[in-house]
């Protein structure tokens, strides 16, 4: 299948679409800075997302049975709030601060390139946030997706193949009329091991301005953009 | 919980947001009437449509395991065609006919009430069609939905009660935070027994100009209106 084929674009989310570091450092210290709790709130992000992997790895390994990325978040969040010695939040106080994952904001092209991509295509998230994560941020972010698909939905956390497999398959599309959107590489190399088509999208400061490792597609991907407006012109849209 | 704490919105689709009944009558029309059948094309809708629930009770009831609503369409239509001796029709035939119900248009004030209902609700399909159907419904018909749910997504059948209560779930919501939205009583009791808040919308050509059931509401629901703008009005949208 060519690239005029493609129906879906099925989106990474986290990095690719929101700024999780900015915003969830705006959100810890929103939400501990007026207690006087003063940390390096972006340190605090990173940290609170290197914790991500690990966690997802117990469920695809079959460690632990299936939970969702909230819950996941938490636990880490707990673990996390300890390590910095953060005491005394409430518990609602702790369930806002999780959601801070709900409301993290858009990179500057994304509701644009969005809006331009969604006339010709159907936007599907392939995220492995849970689908309440999802719906919240997309009303938070103004972010206009067709249908939230991804981890909860199918049951499986990427790269595990059943992610990029089974949503295809809700969309009643093969494999190859789908192109998976990410800025990560491990994500598309998998996608494309499925047969979807694949487009990398540079986002360079997703780590902080001392970013290394992903500024560039390495690899060859379909497509190479460096933003969604970037990415609707090379689709023609 | 006060009609004020409603979140989302589930919706009810086939009857409520779009007239299946002259669609499908229009679909068949177009797709057979070149190849010189006439038939009265509003009789073979109602009687396509007469084989729905049947078969939906067959999974419902565990006689046979989970079928997406596309393929039980696509023997439902089988039985017909042969009811209405029409043959010779290719596979590719067959298909494009049975994806009239991705073809369906909506009732006149659908797109309007729900882009209004939209700014202050989550809006969710809690349809018992299967999610490639109800995508492509929603980019044809221009359905601003936020997020699909409903029978395939959650694996039951309404009104069987893990519909509603996975869907209020998979939103993170209480039950009493979502408001089913339907022109049929039986659906909205069901959600209602799940906790849900209740709209009954008025569709009295749903069924043709000479319905004579669900014209009014008779059971006392959360809201009554006639129109989705109606509801968006009674519910401060």
């Amino acid at each position: 299948m060519s690239l005029s084929d493609v129906r879906a674009l099925c989106f990474d989310v986290f990095g690719t679409v929101v700024d999780w570091r900015e915003s969830v450092a705006r959100e810890a210290a929103a939400a501990l800075g007026p207690r006087g709790i003063t940390r390096d709130w972006h340190a605090f992000a990173d940290a609170w997302r290197a914790r991500y992997q690990p966690a997802l790895e117990e469920v695809r390994s079959g460690r632990r049975p299936w939970t969702r990325l909230d819950d996941l978040h938490r636990e880490n969040l707990l673990a996390l709030l300890d390590e910095y010695a953060i005491r005394g939040l409430s518990e609602a106080e702790i369930d806002h601060l999780n959601r801070a994952w709900h409301r993290l904001d858009p990179w500057p092209d994304a509701v644009e390139g969005l809006s331009r991509l969604k006339r010709r295509h159907i936007l599907a998230t392939l995220s492995n946030g849970n689908v309440a994560l999802m719906v919240n941020m997309a009303k938070h972010a103004g972010l206009p997706w067709d249908v939230i698909l991804g981890a909860e939905v199918v049951r499986a956390y990427k790269p595990q193949p059943e992610a990029y497999l089974r949503s295809a398959a809700l969309l009643d599309l093969a494999p190859g009329a789908c192109m998976m959107v990410a800025a990560h590489r491990r994500d598309l190399v998998a996608a494309a091991a499925c047969g979807f088509r694949t487009a990398f999208v540079a986002r360079p400061t997703e780590y902080g301005p001392h970013q290394r490792k992903g500024r560039s597609a390495e690899q060859a991907f379909d497509v190479v953009a460096d933003s969604f407006v970037d990415l609707a012109g090379k689709l023609g849209c």
